[in-house]
């Protein structure tokens, strides 16, 4: 009889190995995106690669699949090691997991996907810069058939899309997907449509120039106010706004500014300290195991837009932060009340690009692509009908349709680098949010006038009791049940929309 | 028969990967002192252990040492390979000797030497701090001992120190050392002594305050003036100036500001640059062999402390850098001439601490601690006894007797961290420096005034020519003998210190 204790702990110790080199590996991007001089991009792709061998190496090796074997039957999933706890059963099936995960893709389809997909990358990006989709039609279509091999090599029992879906958010089915995205789309696009036929908000007044490096040190101090500690994180600026963990005690968080949107650094800066503040919520016991690891990118998200919109667009918030935005960017707000400003940030308006939408119309942008990217999996939908079926769902949902494939179907980065199956998370994000935001609500009645006051610790904490305490021991929707004692459900979403834009825009 | 090409190929594949990882090391040391969130030190500590793991498996491994002994034989020297090229030749040797001295260490005695000297840098930290030698003595005794046992690992024919002092300069000795530092100890003292009967220069223009902000931006001008790119390197802050590469694409920089020397800026970027560009100049074709690396710690710091005293000391480059000093300090400098302001740069005067030290007594701090380190290291000296051996060496060549031994023999990290054998590099840098500018003055006999219109590139290209392309190629001596033709020798330093200071202070 094996020593179960003694297996868990080598098995801990060789897994950790792997989870230092992915912290190298995000640091190294990090770098990439906000210190790296420009020269250095090619031998940094040869880092970033090494690295990626070895990880792969010390994950899939030998010794870590024997470690792993002596504690649970790979095949069945069969706990093998005894007195073993929950938790720690629970790792173990994570564990293996990843490890078939990682091990049913063969050598040469991985480097034939790595392949295609960085040329599909160069070719997406000229197609975009050239409005010209028939030039990127080949590449999609191989990139799709390389997705499709994918999940029969995954594995699935209803779809295939099923499978692609998984790898990102574990256990989560386009069944189930479009059990939620379907009553929440017709809920939307009515409240839209009374949106539209309302009178409409003016918020001019963001969108006159902030001085960019006002705007940083704005951000900096925002940062300090909502408690992102400097002592295990940091705040840079980058193209595109990320947030990069290698570590619970290093978790930093880049912004971009726009001279013309001040909101929009405000929101980023928001929405990536969500993100940061899981990383840092994890527990530091666990790194290195699944139980200090995120759950999906869907609870991911869920922590992000929960800062970036469930406290960051609320108007408590707003009264909170008006007077240090009035003091630092002296005279830009001069006469501008709560009201005016609260309903400023929450403007809505249909747009074609997914990451400027606001809090309305964004599930749409998602559900759109989710749709077309499974009919394009099942192969329901041609690729080369793609730039009319985009179009099509764009005048369906949002009344909008773009006069460019560059601002349509080409606008997303996702699908030229391969992912597919990625999209949906964006929105399950918001709806998770919603619903551990009404458990929240309950416990913190009065966490408006906390606000109001600048108070934020007791949310960062309840979210760490709640759900980064518990790493990934439960998947996305055993978590939900846990929190809230509901399974998944677009309701409190949908609630919580429909009231808020109907006192925003009186309806 | 080997087909030695191919053999040759392979093991740089191999060397290669151990390289990245180096590279990757180095980014994150580099990040550790420039952007690190304070918290984060525990698990940086961890991902720089895990890495020199992994380096040390790469450089010791079956895979390499049976792609090397297929090409050199380990234990002779002698080259198997044919038809290979003299420049693989001598790299071939250089892989020899690397991989012999990594493999000469017992693991368990390498582990000790960490777990000691890392305690130690502790302790010394305490020790300094708080002016008490007696509680760092058994410490320092244990780092020596550990120091002798090296030695005799690693092997030496007529003195333990030529073991120590071969790791940071190759084929070195204490011998030659002595034969250099000798008599140009005595040089210096009698020019010291002639220096201090002189009239005194007045430096107080250069020790006001000049704003901090302003001393940053100005040295980010100064690297551009000087031509160090931006899009291969980058200037930061860090608490000591250091420079960074992990490729030549990556060379990155590091200065320091104190408020009221505003010349100690301009001198940390200019020495920081100088390693920064030979790091840049090495063969990029090369990177990942010896002939892609730079020779040793001496070689680098002459390529350092050209750019800091031979350029960045030079009269001409004052006549240069004065406009745009007094452009961008406005009034700080008004009615300041170039005399005035290149005699204050030069100003002589002995001071307890080594890096503070002018280019005059700086030398007298190294061949204190050499002799210093030679007699602990072969006993003729009792550790007890160092603080009152330091007080009076630094009475003898320097006139001066410090007051506690923080700012005596425990001013330096070194010892602490066992490195014994590194400081007399920082001294070879000045006369290798110097030789190697006799050569470059003879051909370049109107550097001056090129300097003085801001022209530095045919400096940075003499040096690439004539030093960085070679890579690891030859070691110091061979070096110094294939660009000037002659030995190692300290004459043309002793002629340079005396010609210029004589003509500062007339003497």
């Amino acid at each position: 009889m094996t020593n179960s204790h003694e297996d868990y702990q080598q098995l801990c110790k060789l897994s950790r190995k792997g989870k230092i080199l992915e912290g190298i590996s995000h640091l190294l991007e990090w770098d990439q995106e906000t210190c790296m001089p420009k020269e250095a991009v090619k031998i940094r792709a040869e880092q970033l690669q090494t690295l990626a061998g070895m990880i792969h190496k010390e994950q899939t090796g030998k010794p870590f699949a024997n470690a792993l074997s002596k504690l649970i039957d790979l095949k069945t999933g069969d706990i093998i090691a005894k007195g073993l706890k929950a938790e720690q059963k629970a790792a173990l099936m994570r564990w293996r997991r990843d490890y078939l995960m990682q091990t049913s893709l063969p050598n040469a389809f991985v480097e034939q996907f790595a392949r295609v997909t960085s040329e599909a990358h160069v070719v997406w990006d000229r197609a975009k810069k050239q409005n010209d989709f028939s030039s990127f039609l080949t590449t999609l279509e191989e990139v799709i058939d390389l997705n499709k091999k994918k999940a029969d090599y995954y594995g699935y029992s209803d779809h295939p899309y099923d499978a692609l879906l998984d790898i990102y958010e574990p256990e989560m089915t386009k069944k189930e997907v479009e059990k939620v995205f379907n009553p929440l789309k017709k809920t939307i696009v009515e409240l839209l449509k009374k949106i539209q036929n309302a009178k409409q908000i003016d918020d001019s007044k963001l969108r006159v120039r902030y001085a960019p490096s006002q705007q940083l040190s704005f951000g900096h101090q925002l940062t300090a106010m909502i408690g992102y500690r400097n002592d295990k994180g940091r705040l840079d600026l980058s193209s595109h706004p990320f947030s990069s963990a290698s570590h619970p005690t290093d978790s930093r968080i880049t912004t971009r500014i726009i001279p013309h949107l001040p909101v929009s650094n405000i929101r980023s800066i928001l929405h990536e300290c969500g993100h940061a503040f899981y990383e840092m919520g994890l527990p530091v016991e666990h790194y290195g195991t699944p139980l200090g690891e995120s759950v999906s990118l869907g609870v991911h998200e869920s922590q992000s837009r929960w800062w970036e919109t469930r406290i960051g667009q609320s108007k408590p918030f707003w009264k909170f932060l008006m007077p240090h935005m009035k003091k630092h960017f002296k005279g830009k707000l001069d006469g501008v009340g709560l009201e005016t400003l609260w309903k400023g940030v929450n403007k809505v308006e249909p747009s074609m690009i997914r990451v400027e939408a606001d809090e309305v119309t964004y599930a749409l942008h998602v559900i759109l692509r989710f749709e077309l990217e499974v009919a394009l999996i099942e192969g329901s939908l041609d690729p080369k009908d793609l730039p009319a079926a985009w179009n099509q769902k764009m005048e369906e949902l949002l009344g909008i349709t773009p006069k460019t494939d560059s601002e349509g179907c080409l606008q997303d980065i996702h699908w030229s680098m391969g992912a597919f199956g990625y999209f949906p998370t964006y929105a399950l994000g918001n709806l998770y949010a919603a619903q551990f935001f009404e458990v929240f609500e309950k416990e913190h009645p009065d966490w408006e006038s906390s606000v109001m006051k600048g108070e934020f610790d007791f949310i960062k904490q309840w979210l760490t009791d709640n759900i980064h305490i518990h790493g990934r021991r439960y998947h996305s929707g055993e978590l939900l049940k846990k929190v809230t004692g509901k399974a998944f459900t677009a309701k409190p979403f949908e609630a919580y929309l429909t009231e808020k834009y109907s006192q925003i825009y009186k309806l």
